[in-house]
């Protein structure tokens, strides 16, 4: 496996462009495209919320028949809590996008049902998406989308919200039979993130052949150790989404079972998957410092997950991070409020960063450690805190950032 | 039942004091005594997390044998994650209390046992207490301990740690043989607040007759609609503690049995306790306002508590309440995630304050409410939003504050 660059047209056959259809009040680009030059395999996981947004609805109902050939993302607004206007918000959506394509780009990607068109949205709740805006801008995006980094990185900025940087990720990788199949992804994801689809929307396109149950499989299992390990503020959205494509242009043979191909592919899934995540965690609302939490020593994954998710989730010690100090009270507080089991007698607490490692907790209670030194490596821009429970052999990760003022002034006027 | 002036003292034959023992670098008041004529009945609730302050498995112990005489707490370091050395400064911390108060006041208390002393910590985690300083500061805590308001708010006052207030409440109430008893109580607690028991330290004291097994059973079932309904930063500290001490000086004849004076009882006790978390959740650190939500229309008493806590937990909502900003969105959110089921397409949301009540939500949907009234509404320092499930006719209530600057300035610099 070898890092690539690029994001959704890394792979073969991949196409996508980002515009500015007059949706955000800033004028800044809020329609983006992705489309394939041939069907692909789907897949996707969505948010846990009661409360799911018009286009979550419509796509489980796409995925779940298991093919797609294009994604139309908008930001600006959410299409949440928007009755069934926001339902057939998504048809007129789906069929601008499946006639724009067809024709605009027949030669590249043949004739294009409604229903292979998945549709995404982020944004603020509860104003409804103007479709006429997606609908007039459709000539420009389809006619526009190119198979190229530039495409890619076009899409991954238009669906930005109050990210601060676009997010992507790539790698490729060797099959048993030769072949170099890629995958790559773009992602967005800034506030309203926690466990669980987080307000994230990701988009990972591959062009391996592989069968649409095997996808889907990879897929669930591996937002286990990314996406829903991340945490910006305890918010889980209504929006969340993150949808995989497979068009098959590598050529292989299509993996149908769990053989070493597949242990490669999942392998891929998690680089993008797990990078992706984290430039999410470290690019949260006001965020100064990515933050990882590792518990170590564990019996059970499960626990080890709620273990780390409940010290990255912790305003205190999110806090404390923002301000470079080694408030390891407040990690250990956050293990024993996270309802999973452990001596507390036993732990062990770590700070380190590119300036060093320090040992703040022994056995339960400080070490005799430097304040000074401390401070030091907590004052870089990554952050980890690694916590060994001495009973097991069982690690998990999470990701999140610190607690800043600007996060509270972004929050305190959003949707002005 | 009538509210009436005054917090721990306000009962008959309750004595309190309040001093700077030099436990706090500032020099400001950090030791706190409540001390009763006669023993009392006592019981307790404490933290739910896994790591407990030495002081809350001392207390524990004595709150299982049932009767305590005397409380004695200290601000400023916490006594959690120190070993068995924090224990140690338990027993001394009761020891140094006893002999002081019977060396000084025997007159007025008896002679009292070490094991009559209940202990309380709050402040910094992994500090010991300097024990000696309590020991040398004793004697002038015995001495100046009265029975009057002046008593009850010095040790109010001496409890306080980020706290920008004291918190008192009283209430007297009618049996029905005519006596008239009291109840009243202290407590702090303005950071690492959230439901089951939150770091906070609550403690009310009544005059009332009654046993042992009533009081507890009471206490129980109240802090579940009072203390674990208010969130500041969805932190469990590790030394939550309330106690409820009871000295039967207002003569009436024992309760033992759930008739109409238990219903009294129990009514009074739930005025201070919601009195006492309400001013803790005003009083969140940095916040500036009180942030009620009231879940109305349910089918059941535990899926309404939890959609309350959900919102009233949101660092989006409570972001948004800080920015004026009517995001109904994110408060619907909160409700769908929260984990307790409701039909959003019901759902009802109205804001209500001192400036006015205004409908945000209908059946899920915005209604066509004016922004600028919304914001006029929301600029109060009281604020109440109320969801309307529309599926039955339970309610519950929760509290919290806004989320603001100055919480992650508190937290990001609180040990320096």
């Amino acid at each position: 496996m070898k890092e690539i660059k690029g994001g959704v047209t890394a792979a073969q056959g991949f196409y996508a462009e980002g515009i500015a259809a007059g949706i955000k009040k800033s004028g800044k680009q809020d329609l983006a495209i992705i489309v394939s030059e041939t069907p692909c395999q789907v897949a996707g996981t969505f948010t846990s919320n009661l409360v799911k947004a018009a286009p979550v609805l419509y796509d489980q109902e796409i995925v779940a028949k298991g093919t797609a050939q294009a994604v139309v993302i908008n930001s600006g607004v959410a299409n949440a809590c928007t009755g069934k206007d926001g339902y057939e918000i998504c048809l007129r959506t789906a069929k601008a996008t499946a006639e724009g394509l067809t024709a605009w780009r027949s030669e590249d990607f043949g004739t294009i049902d409604p229903e292979a068109v998945l549709v995404a949205s982020t944004g603020v709740i509860g104003v409804p998406v103007p479709v006429e805006k997606i609908e007039e801008a459709m000539e420009v995006l389809c006619q526009w989308a190119e198979d190229t980094p530039e495409g890619g990185a076009a899409a991954a900025t238009a669906i930005m919200t109050t990210d601060t940087k676009k997010k992507e990720a790539a790698v490729s990788f060797t099959l048993s039979d030769g072949t170099t199949a890629s995958i790559g992804g773009m992602c967005k994801g800034s506030g309203m993130i926690h466990p669980n689809m987080c307000t994230m929307l990701s988009f990972v396109t591959t062009d391996l052949a592989i069968s649409s149950g095997l996808l889907s499989e990879a897929l669930k299992a591996d937002v286990k150790s990314t996406y829903n390990m991340i945490s910006v503020d305890g918010d889980t959205s209504t929006n969340d989404t993150c949808l995989l494509l497979a068009n098959g242009k590598a050529g292989n043979a299509m993996i149908t079972e769990k053989g070493e191909d597949y242990a490669v592919f999942c392998e891929a899934l998690h680089a993008v998957n797990e990078s992706l995540a984290k430039q999410m965690a470290a690019d949260g609302e006001g965020a100064t410092a990515l933050f990882e939490v590792i518990v170590d020593g564990a019996n059970d994954l499960a626990d080890a997950r709620t273990l780390a998710r409940s010290v990255v989730s912790s305003s205190l010690t999110k806090a404390a991070i923002y301000g470079h100090d080694a408030n390891w009270g407040r990690i250990l507080c956050a293990l024993g409020y996270a309802g999973a089991p452990f001596d507390p007698d036993l732990v062990d607490i770590y700070i380190e960063s590119e300036a060093g490692s320090l040992q703040l907790v022994k056995g339960g209670m400080a070490t005799d450690y430097s304040e000074e030194t401390a401070t030091k490596i907590l004052s870089e821009s990554a952050i980890r805190i690694r916590c060994d429970l001495h009973e097991g052999d069982i690690s998990a990760s999470a990701w999140g950032c610190d607690l800043t003022k600007r996060y509270v002034e972004i929050n305190g006027d959003y949707r002005s």
